[in-house]
């Protein structure tokens, strides 16, 4: 029988358990993280409280980064923006790193599978080799906003479960799927799609429009930041290279 | 300020408050609403539990009329199936109808708006028609299916989306909105879309896939089922016939 694929637009819904999980926050977590690890982070540290990722990347010795209403809380060294992340800076170091929606997504993600990756559109060939890799069914997860469905993360979405298709042409979509695929086939280009979704409209509010470019270049980077270990409140990821399958 | 047009995908989702609500389950409870009214009964008065539909019929000399499971419960007069609506049966009576989401949907949006609407792609002109000839934010309410988005109730909001802008160009879309408007505008086709929804393929294994092309002929009837009064726990509904704005 093929395997199950399954789209959660909503934060507001329930998962649906699953193998393996897919997070996806575009604008801008995983895009973030995918940056992060891609740049020589060793590990990335999710943490859903500021306080929380305080304590942790003292004990740790580790790079703080992060956002509340789009930008780093006092005393963060990295806010949540790809276009902070230089290699120079990450090379070799652990980073804590709290946002919004990103983080309390992948903890949801982290009880409904045994396995979870962070996916954007920045990385999404590795994130659909990686989730290919293994059977069993795969859940998709959207971030969102503000407690409902969010334009950028349903685009990501279809992104994944077209290219997802493109692998195992069985695999058995729910609704939440088609309609996330069926976004996606019909704005070939992110960019506008993107530009016009309230998450663009809120960064551009705070002076970081410029972000959003960065969160459409599909595929530019190769590396899946992998659930490596739950340690207490915290989740703790690795960079992983899927290969092709 | 142009007005706001919501659309909220999913049942776990909270409402935001508006003027004008319009409620949408394609498949099948707010389709058959149109057609029960546009078949001549007086007016239509929702239910969510199946008991309560008993006493409310009962005390009304009412049809009985809905769906558990996608079956008419015992001693129900009718299902909950537009090809069940003969005219010569409805006409002039009053109908207690109970579904499984669209009652709950119908419910959520008496509180968060002021006047509120049953629509389907069966009157979607007529549903936008009405909408569109008061003042104020709208939103669009997917009754969903098992607590998540539904593919047919996201492409109805979706041509309630792209007509809506056709009558006011300057309403402004959120994330679901958009999201909805696309899924729409890539399928101008609605049937093929209806018949792979998870609502389909429940109806087919009851034996009620013909209801699907029903559901799906759009712009069929003229009629808007509006909301006249919440009594109790019943909402009653009346046909209203929306002119060109
Ligand atoms: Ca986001
Ligand atoms: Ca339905
Ligand atoms: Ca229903």
């Amino acid at each position: 029988m093929p395997r199950r694929l399954s789209a959660v637009l909503s934060p507001a819904e329930a998962l649906p358990s699953a193998v393996t999980a897919l997070v996806v926050d575009v604008i801008r977590a995983t895009t973030t993280a995918a940056f992060l690890l891609d740049g020589g982070a060793r590990e990335l540290v999710l943490t859903a409280e500021v306080a929380q990722a305080r304590a942790e990347a003292r004990q740790r010795g580790a790079l703080l980064a992060g956002e509340r209403g789009g930008l780093p809380p006092e005393g963060f060294d990295l806010g949540n923006s790809p276009r902070e992340v230089h290699p120079g800076r990450v090379r070799g170091r652990t980073v804590v790193m709290t946002t919004t929606n990103g983080t309390r997504a992948a903890v949801r993600a982290a009880v409904a599978a045994e396995r979870v990756g962070l996916a954007a559109l920045v990385n999404v060939g590795a994130a659909v080799r990686w989730a290919a890799a293994r059977g069993g069914d795969v859940v998709l997860v959207a971030a969102g906003r503000e407690g409902r469905a969010a334009l950028d993360d349903a685009y990501a979405l279809g992104a994944l479960v077209a290219r997802f298709r493109g692998l195992e042409p069985d695999a058995r979509l729910d609704d939440g799927a088609r309609l996330a695929q069926a976004l996606f086939l019909a704005h070939p280009d992110p960019r506008p799609l993107l530009q016009s979704s309230a998450a663009a409209a809120a960064l551009a509010q705070v002076g970081l429009a410029a972000d959003v470019e960065v969160c459409a270049r599909t595929d530019a980077l190769a590396v899946l930041p992998e659930l490596a270990a739950r340690e207490g409140a915290a989740l703790r990821f690795r960079p992983v290279y899927p290969k092709g399958v």
